[in-house]
Parts: C-alpha cells; structure tokens; sequence
C-alpha cells in the first residue's frame, strides 16, 4: 500500500480558473428588466450618522433561477422582505454566496464602480463550488448598474462617502436533503456608508487566535461563502471583549498568518535576509480569500517598483520575530469596507508585540505606505487619479 | 522567541460542555404557545410514495428572539413561508444551525420520540458556536411535542415510516455588518418519511476523497451548523456522477478517517494486534459530529460486552490494510435518516476495496451488526423494545 501512502493535500488556488456550472437553459438578461418604483421613499439619515449596513437604499434588483428554465427576468422593486419557504435549502445547508462592491459619486456627479469585473469572477467561483447557478457575469453587472442608476440619490456625496452593494445568491430550492439547489435567487441591496473612519485612521490592535482556524487545504477558504463567515463571529466576539478589534487568523502548527477578521493581511518589514524593505501578505493557496483590494495593492505597489512585494506562507514567528528585532515598518489589512486598516500591534498568548506606524512622525496614526495605499485607491475609485480601474455607469 | 513556538491546534471536543450564551432575559414558555390551525388541510401522498424532506406537515412552530427581550411566545401557525429581510445576517454568513429528529407512531397509537435530549443539547451547541441566543432545552421540546400532537395525523404509520423534524435556529438580524446577532428565528417543520430503504438494505460503495476536507480542527465540524454542510454538496455530487453514493471524508496528510457524506462512520474488523473484532469509529475530537445514532451504536455495542468497541483516530491505509488482508467483518454509516446505511466498498486513487457484508450469506445485503443495530435501534424506536430512550409524547 506504500504507494498510497502521504499524499498531500491539494493547496493551491483555483478560485478565478475552476470550471463553473452552466445552466443549458435561460441566461441572466438584462434587456429583460422590469422596474417597479417605490411609492413612498425611506427616510435619509444625515450622512454623517450613516453606519456600515445598517440601512438601506429604496430599491434592490431580485433575479430568480430554475434548474429547468434557468435565470428569469432581472426586476428592480421596492427594498423590501422576501418570501422564502422554510424549507429553503439556504437556512439549512448555508447554500449561500455573496460580493462586496461600491458605487462612488465623483466630481461630476458620475456614477462610478471599482473593479466590479473581479467580484462577478468571484461571485461564480464561490457559486460553483455551492453547486449554484453561474450567473452572466456581463449581464449581471448590467442589471446592478441599472439598479445604481435608479438610487443615485442614495449614492452619498464625498470623499469616503459610497452606497455598498451587496450581491447575495441563495438557495430557495424548498428541499431539506443535502442535495445541489434547484432553485436560487441572486439579489442585490445597498447600504450608504460613510467613512470607514470619520475622524481620521484609527489603528487597531489584533489578537492571534491560536484555536479557532479560518480555512484549511481542501475547504472553503478562497471563497466569498457564509459558511466562511459564522466560525469567526465567536471569537471576534471573544477579540472585542478583550479590548482587541479583530481576530489575526493563524493556520497550522507552525502558525501561518493567513488573514485578519474579515480582511487580507499586510505587513511591510525590511527582510531579515536581504535587509530590503518588502510588502508580504499570504498567497492564494486556497485558504485565502482573493480580495480586490489586496489584489490592487499588490499591483500598485509592484508598479512603484520601489520595494519588493512578495506573496508566500509565512508565520507568526517571523512576524514577531521582525518586531522584536526592529525590522517591522508597517502593517495592514485590506478589504473593501476600510481599503486598508492599519495595524499598530497584536497580542499571541499574553505576549503583546508593538507595530509601529510611520517612524518618523510619533503623531501619524497610520504608516506611510499604509496611508499611500489608501489614497491611491481612493483617488481612484472617485475618478481624481484616471485609471482603468474605475468605471464611469452610464445613466442613459 | 522559541517558547511560543509549536502550539499544537487544540483537538478536543467540547461540544456537550461548551459554555453556551444564556440571555438574561425572557426564555422560551411553552405555556405561552398560540396555536392558529390551517383552514385548508395539505394534500397528503400516499405513504409508499414519501420521499425524504419534499413535502411537510400542515403546520409548524415559530419562536422569534431578540436581544433585548428574549424569547418571544412559541406560535403554532400553518406551514408556509416566512418574510425575512433580505439584509438578514442567515443569508449573508451563514448563521443558522438545526437538528434532525423523528416522531414515531407506535402499536397503541402513541407518539414516540427518540433521545430528544440529545437534540436539545446539541442544538444549543451549534447556537453557542454561532453566537446565537440559547435555548431553553425543556420548553423548546415541550414545544415541539405540542406540534406533534397537533400534527399526529402526519405521522405516517408502520416500521420504517415516521415524521422527519427539522428544528432550525436562524439569524433575522437585518444588518449586513459581520457581528452577532440580535435578533433570530427558530422554527420548526416536519416531513413525513418512509423507510430509508424501501426494498430492504442496499448497500453502497464510497468514494474516498483526498481533495476535500470536511472540517478541521479549530472549525466547526462538531455543531451542525449550516457551513458544514454547503461544503460537502459539490463533492457528493462528484462522487454520484461517478457511480458513488458517498464521499468518504479523510483527514491530514496521513490520510484519518472522519465521517461519510453527512453521517457518522463505522467499520467492525479483525484488530491486527489483538486479532479480536473491534468496532472503531472516529473520536469526539472536535471535527466529528457527536452523532445521536453513533453515541446509541456505541452504547448499544458496549453493553453487548461481545467485542472491543474503540473511539479513536485511525487512517485509510489501517482499513484498506483490514480489507486486504481479510480482516474486514463489515462497515455502515449511522445517522437518523438511515439508522444505519452498510457500506460494500470503497475506491481511493483509482484502487477498489471490497468490504464484505455477510460472509456467511452471501445473499445478505447488510452485515449482521449492521442488521441488528438496524432491527435493536428500530425496535426501540417504536416502542417493542423497553428502553428510556425512546420517550412516549403525551397528547392531554
């Protein structure tokens, strides 16, 4: 049987090539639209008292999908609750995927996307590997496009202001065998949202969590799933209530660094065998999430050319070690919500560890990079920087 | 730095003594329940064409809590759907958790039901993992039994036919930000079933998969919580695309043996030490379900005193080694669906293993302790066997 023996888990990232499920029937098209308005529009809240997801635009797009006739007519109707059976597989089995996205109004008053492309790739990898439906990701976009246009009112001026888009597909198949959904519906709300942070970068503090594990070789960890998302909820509970803002996600005995709450991982630290500055998150071996932002940072920061940028498994040892030893420059994490958050120390089992943020100005509550990062993408996702990356929505 | 070095991942199970989150506000008052009958009672199908969780009972039970207040009363209402916001966290990360129970009807017309303790204890682990509110064990089964009483005609009648319960604990908090929450949803429907094997035992072949991971320690693998099923339906669909019924989960680099599909799994063999039949299962280490079927094998097998009865880790190659070297007696699944589903063989890499059933019948379709642990389970379940497991639903 020796031949058999130690073969080791697959782990590598197959997030934007594996092979997505077709329905042979209807597509998602968006010529096919209906639009029902709503007759009585919500209250505003003043957009400085705007909170994360907490409310919500007037209207959301629903898009329903069978196994037989496949995706039906794309609507826009009034912000509301849905009808859903009991039996619905995505109550049970967490059949049930989701993006993250924002519309931004720029200087003209234009409607304008960030990279909207990546989460329609994203959205079908996290689709196929539930079994659920691909959606067409052109016409998808399309569909969400015409939903920004009818709330561009909701859309909040400002820098820092947006609308959050949240695209969700869930199972409604009325089904409670563990069996492949044969009913979905993908739908879209929005949420305006102010700045991640109103009075300026406030740095965080994070606690390595050496119990609880985010993703493993052969789970779920490169997709944007729910199941994803309970297991952390607990101890980043458990995080706050020790005066920590977020759990720093560790894998395997020899304590991989793989991501942070919710968001991708950075950490800029001269290399301990170079002495080169180098910016390094983990790579996309599958347990980690292949964010947007994380993906433009490393863009970015590879067409400085200014440092190197490394994508490879590394551990919390050479992370406290880089502390200890001087090393440590800067650190961050990334996500769509905060762009970056920055970083200024964690704490692994009572051992508290500082990270600095700009050397040379004890007042700065971010480090440079991290601050550079944040503007560059900002300034693209209002349009002030021109670059292919932001998307101008046609409103006619 | 090397002190902190080699923290091994915590591999415990702690899934009857975890701490669960108790609000200090109202629980659940079975005293309290509001009962509103249907006008129109259900088509009902003919008991022989039942098929497993595709149609359900005339009504069902609603509970709502929210954070301040607590639980609310328990509501009979008729089966249908519910009006959930689309912001809803249970569509978003999954938090949702349930248990799968059954209602028997007995000789004399009684309503019986199995270990439902189990149930409970267990259903307040997976809410406990999620961060959701805990449930008053007694009151929520108090609850439920009211439901079966008013649904008792759903219950069909005969060995092997009995009504599914689907208690499903859910987050409605509509909020999109990643937090715990505030408030939630458990509700309760029932499928009337018939017997898992409609012909008698058919046994089945596996698909041992080194690819995908079902849980890992650090995770969730021993709640039943929705996240640990969504994971499992790509790869199931795999494995019945090529001619098998399950996958057979594995474990690490050295191959352990975890679960099959969504039940616990079971092999009896000659041990190659002692050379004595042994039963042998997988621990409660923490990625196993704490399965009520498993712990009624285990205890059923122990007070037997007939052969060695083990929960511990153990890997592919040990069972591929017991099939080729003929020690092999027989292998089941075990769960509530099923009771127990026997297992015939196995491919891994490409290489078939039989497993043999009953070596002296060579027409048998199930081993002999799969059959007696069908038949002493079975009859316990439906009241011809006295045991304090099975529990009598007093309907005054």
């Amino acid at each position: 049987m020796n031949f058999l023996r130690k073969v080791p888990l697959p782990r590598t990232s197959n997030v934007f090539s594996r092979p997505v499920f077709r329905s042979f029937s209807s597509g998602i098209d968006a010529s096919k639209m209906t639009t029902t308005l709503t007759t009585q529009t919500k209250e505003r809240i003043p957009k400085e008292d705007l909170k994360f997801g907490q409310s919500f635009s007037d209207h959301m797009l629903e898009i329903d999908w069978e196994m037989k006739d496949g995706w039906g007519a794309p609507r826009i109707v009034p912000y509301g609750n849905m009808s859903i059976s009991p039996a619905a597989s995505v109550f049970h089995y967490a059949l049930e995927c989701f993006e993250g996205m924002k519309a931004y109004k720029d200087a003209d008053n234009n409607i304008r996307m960030f990279r909207p492309d990546k989460n329609m790739q994203r959205l079908n990898s996290s689709a196929s590997r539930l079994s659920l439906p691909a959606v067409d990701e052109d016409q998808f976009l399309e569909c969400i496009k015409k939903l920004l246009v009818v709330d561009k009112s909701w859309i909040p001026e400002g820098q820092g202001y947006s609308l959050y888009i949240r695209p969700t597909l869930i199972s409604t198949h009325p089904y409670i065998g563990v069996a492949a959904a044969q009913n979905a519906r993908l739908f879209v709300i929005c949420s305006p949202v102010g700045p991640y942070y109103p009075g300026g970068f406030a740095p965080v503090k994070l606690l390595a969590d050496p119990a609880n594990t985010r993703a493993w070789p052969g789970g779920t960890g490169d997709t944007k799933i729910g199941g994803n998302y309970a297991m952390g909820i607990g101890p980043g509970q458990d995080a706050i209530k020790k005066g920590y803002a977020q759990c720093l996600w560790l894998f395997g005995d020899d304590l991989q660094v793989t991501e942070v709450g919710t968001m991708n991982q950075f950490w800029f630290w001269k290399n301990k065998e170079t002495g080169r500055p180098e910016l390094v998150t983990a790579p996309l071996d599958g347990t980690i999430l292949p964010g947007v932002t994380r993906d433009s940072i490393l863009k970015l920061c590879r067409s400085f050319g200014e440092f190197d940028v490394t994508e490879r498994q590394y551990t919390l040892h050479e992370v406290m070690d880089a502390c200890t030893e001087g090393r440590m420059i800067e650190a961050f994490g990334a996500g769509t919500a905060a762009i970056v958050a920055p970083v200024n120390g964690f704490t692994y089992l009572g051992q508290d560890f500082n990270v600095p943020l700009d050397s040379d100005d004890p007042s700065a509550m971010a480090g440079k990079l991290t601050m550079r990062m944040a503007d560059t993408i900002q300034g693209i996702q209002y349009g002030e920087i021109p670059h292919e990356w932001s998307v101008v929505v046609p409103e006619n």
